[in-house]
């Protein structure tokens, strides 16, 4: 069961990224963008609790002349919890500077 | 100008649809994502006034056995208006039974 | 460690509907869509196989007067084959009509 | 008609963008992914011609430790041309960076 939470975690995190990214976002509405990612991932099956919140500082720095920016996956902080039968897992999604990458990662 | 018009608000309606499509919607969230989808178009260049419905009755009809379903294009209704300098144009994007197609046009 | 492969799995299944939901699609460029959609797979951590086919009866019936369609979530199928260390699993995606739902289900 | 050559060519450059950002990008497929988004975008109405051009250093500089990469937005290069009736417009997505802005327009 412990294997099925992990996979639905997963399922969640890779469907986050990559439904997200690309999304315009500003200071103007960027609190309403993290609640709806967090809406999306509650959602779908198993999910007990989720979390988003995307790097202000990063967003500040990449705002275009016209004021706002495409989101991009290192910008993303996730984390969401999954529960099957009695099982429960914990993963999260969050940039890695030295693998460049926005790693997803149980929390065990 | 009027031309440039026409062309902000194309890529506002294609920008919506290819972002949007496959969001995972329910009656708990859609005013949310309806809210956010406005919201993206407002952040553009060039918008002046942005609404998006999604039909609730098709929502009703695909929600699967976990009770939420991935937005399809055929669900969104989008209306955007946008000026350049003196020229306002209006364009919507609403599913077009006939075509089987989500057709965006210009108000003329 | 099986449960890091479960985990995987699932990030590109999630990845991979919420990515091309939407793509432009006709029997022209569904080959080339499906190979596009295996190689973004088959580039990511562990993946060891990947197979993606588009449904192409759903494909025939949804065209549009243009003669093409959007990706919808339902007529994916995909697989995809994950090695972490000693431990390898494999998942689908597939349309279940009962659930009126795109399945993701680890094969065990 | 000119206005409406505009308009769809907005509205092919909007769905480009937010159609494929995100997707995984490596040397291995990045011909096969150029070759995809031309083929999606000369699917759709009124397309003439389109070119696609992933920025090869740009894809260098950010490939991960995985080998590779999301495609990023100020990556494309896209040439998309459209003819209404007698009306050909063409229109460019490329990144300008002084507006720190993947730009839009059409070629008059």
């Amino acid at each position: 069961m412990r294997e099925l939470a992990a996979f639905e975690a997963g399922i969640k995190l890779g469907a986050l990224f990559h439904q997200f990214v690309g999304i315009p976002v500003s200071f103007e509405n960027v609190e309403l963008v993290e609640k709806t990612m967090e809406s999306c991932m509650k959602l779908q099956p198993y999910v007990v609790d989720a979390e988003v919140k995307i790097d202000k500082r990063k967003l500040k720095e990449r705002l275009s002349s016209f004021n706002y920016t495409s989101l991009e996956g290192d910008m993303i902080f996730a984390r969401v919890k999954v529960r099957v039968e009695n099982d429960e897992v914990e993963a999260v999604l969050e940039y890695d500077k030295k693998l460049k990458y926005p790693l997803m990662r149980l929390l065990l």
